[in-house]
């Protein structure tokens, strides 16, 4: 077998065979395959795609080409949600321990804010104290004891997805949709998760910039999961607007804090429930969405969320007493206000916008490298269809310095659009798929 | 700039710059732009395609990357021949001292056997003592006293082609129009021709599989090199048989010196004449390729390229009578002959399994650190369309070896295709292109 012939066939449209793709990503692993015919060969999957069959053994290839977490004993059922990522995105911080309340565990390993996008890990570890390294043992034990724990990926887990990303990512290769199948999955199911619930996003500050597009990732990502035997349900949400009124690390726990006690922002709330819904169902608590979303409604109206939450926090490093009494008080000093440039309506807080400002700010990052701020962010007074007045107040801005919130402001300016109208209505759950 | 924009750019079907395109060639000569970018960006070109700018942009590009043969002082006109590779392809031999009787200069400069294809520097190096390998002085003397030199390519010359041929080799980005085209461009003009006549051949022995896709590359060879200010023609010839009833390194060679004593093939004649009537035109020796025609047929008959042959040999360091005296009796010890299988027609002989046969006997190399033999090699008795007999002597083969000829017979008989009927006609010469 010859790595060129590998790339020759995908080049030629033809279906490659599970013992082609193992040959191929674990020589690449190995060191045996050089970096540059695997370029040549994503690429050549860029324009010619996969099929179900070779996307599953690609994804069983990554998985196994590292550890795959050991989550016997734990007692079920594990279920998981992963987003494609976006702007002002807290979910998972609520649906961990809202599936928790139910009796579901949620073995939550999540990344770090890159470019526009945020990160559950940054925005954790603005907690003072809370630990997101956890090791495997104690990540297992968390998980038996809280309902759901929250660490970082380990090194050991899918190095082909390491590998693989750096490579298409300087090789314009990323925009794959098997391939990005691939990535997600393989170290989905690594870490644990029997059952997944999947948020894809569609929008300008999404991977993803229109439906179909969403729409297609979604299919192969529930097809691929069935393909290994994995439940999973996909829902494509709306990202064309940040998430909530908060974007920033402290900010957006604490905007999770306010969803656990029934006063989170609608978008927010409507997204998480209808994600969480589907938690509820993968895991058997719900015979369907209607009725796991009344699960949830009720769950937390009883505020146990809320409580295992701050177990949680409690569990892995962090104070709930001091970090409830930083609550509305953990602010960078250097602060401004965003104030509506015109009469009318907002048609658009721009999501990609707000998120290249948030990189800015201190909120994200350029490269993984560079350190982020706990206290810079965003919190918007108005989003898409509220009628303002000139010098209304639109966003109040934190920055992780003063010259970074100077350069941030005339773009979060840009990020906000103005109609003499109301603006169309738009659907913040398109549909589901699975 | 960056590379992964320029990758990024292509991929999306858009028009490079011909500043992205140096910052993209030169970076990678430089070592500065690594491997795996330059490869993925060869397969989006597979798939996308360039436009004439981009790949006249490319081809100068590559040009420049290494020294440019000065032949100033060297009284033109300067006209070179180039073929896309075939099998029994001897055309340079003759048409170099066939064009030098009508005071054209060829500057020639040839490559090796490779894979099924024969290589002229293989053949000349089958003449004892004939040296390959001239200094840019020897060359260039030998170019004005003879009308024409033979020699290989130096390391300095488009180094930019070495590096990208060999990293396409190894991912799938070969059989790339423009690549092609830049590849075999910037070669020729850093050689130092003036004018080029262009042999792309198609069939089975050769690069181009079918008529169409030589169309296309003859095309892009022409409009590349008109947007260099470069003359060119080129002809679309049959490659799907052996040209003349010759493969081999010296077999070859006699072969050649038999078309300049009026006594070649009718196929191998017929292509070298058409090849040179155009090569006159270029040279501004004949208003029209009849013209030309005309002037080549009345200088074969006159005996002066059979002489000008005779002393480039003595030139570059062989002796001609020597050479004279090998004629008929050089060959390889090893020796079995190929008998018709069945009463009927030839239809075929196979020029891609007799080229790979060839590589089996000696005559050619799959790896260019190989050796070849200089007197393996076959003699076709009878090709297309000739009617035989069962047990009639089809071809006489010689192998470098015994083993090699044992293995390459089953090869060979393989190679001759039978019917019933006589073949349809097929044409020899397609079409020019200009």
């Amino acid at each position: 077998m010859r790595a060129v012939d590998i790339i020759m066939n995908k080049r030629a449209g033809k279906e490659l065979s599970a013992e082609e793709i193992r040959f191929l990503i674990n020589g690449y692993v190995a060191g045996e395959i050089p970096d540059y015919q695997v370029s040549a060969w994503a690429m050549a999957v860029f324009f010619q795609g996969m099929t179900p069959a070779e996307t599953a053994a690609l994804t069983e290839t990554m998985l196994h080409s590292g550890n795959v977490m050991d989550l016997s004993g734990v007692p079920g059922p594990l279920v998981d949600k992963h987003s494609t990522g976006g702007v002002g995105d807290k979910t998972s911080l609520i649906l961990a321990p809202l599936a928790a309340s139910l009796g579901i565990r949620d073995p939550m390993m999540s990344g770090r804010a890159l470019g526009h996008t945020g990160g559950t890990l940054d925005k954790l570890d603005s907690i003072p104290g809370y630990r997101t390294s956890l090791s495997a043992a104690e990540f297992k034990q968390i998980l038996i004891t809280d309902g759901f724990a929250m660490t970082g990926q380990t090194k050991d887990i899918v190095p082909a997805d390491r590998l693989l990303y750096a490579l298409r990512d300087v090789t314009g290769t990323v925009e794959s949709i098997p391939l990005i199948t691939a990535s997600i999955l393989s170290k989905k199911v690594a870490e644990g998760a029997e059952a997944l619930v999947m948020d894809v996003k569609y929008g300008c500050g999404a991977f993803m910039k229109n439906p179909a597009d969403a729409e297609k990732l979604a299919i192969s990502l529930v097809n691929t999961a069935k393909a290994m035997g994995k439940k999973i349900i996909a829902l494509l949400t709306d990202m064309d607007e940040p998430l909530g009124n908060m974007t920033g690390n402290f900010l957006e726990v604490e905007e999770s804090l306010d969803c656990l006690e029934g006063n989170g922002p609608a978008d927010l709330m409507e997204v998480t429930l209808e994600l969480a819904a589907r938690m509820a169902v993968l895991g058997n608590k719900a015979r369907n969405a209607a009725e796991g979303r009344t699960l949830c409604e009720e769950a937390l109206a009883g505020g146990k969320p809320r409580q295992l939450f701050l177990a949680n926090i409690k569990s892995q490093g962090g104070d709930p007493e001091k970090f409830l009494s930083m609550r509305g008080n953990y602010r960078s000093p250097h602060r401004a206000e965003i104030r509506a440039a015109k009469d009318g309506y907002i048609s658009r807080i721009d999501a990609w916008k707000t998120g290249c400002a948030g990189v800015v700010l201190g909120v994200g990052r350029n490269r993984t490298e560079d350190a982020v701020s706990p206290t810079a962010g965003i919190q918007f007074h108005c989003k898409r269809a509220a009628a303002v007045k000139r010098g209304d107040p639109v966003m109040t801005v934190w920055g992780k310095d003063e010259a970074s919130l100077k350069a941030a402001l005339p773009q979060l300016e840009e990020a906000v659009e103005y109609a003499p109208v109301p603006p169309a209505a738009r659907k913040l759950i398109l549909r589901e798929i699975s």
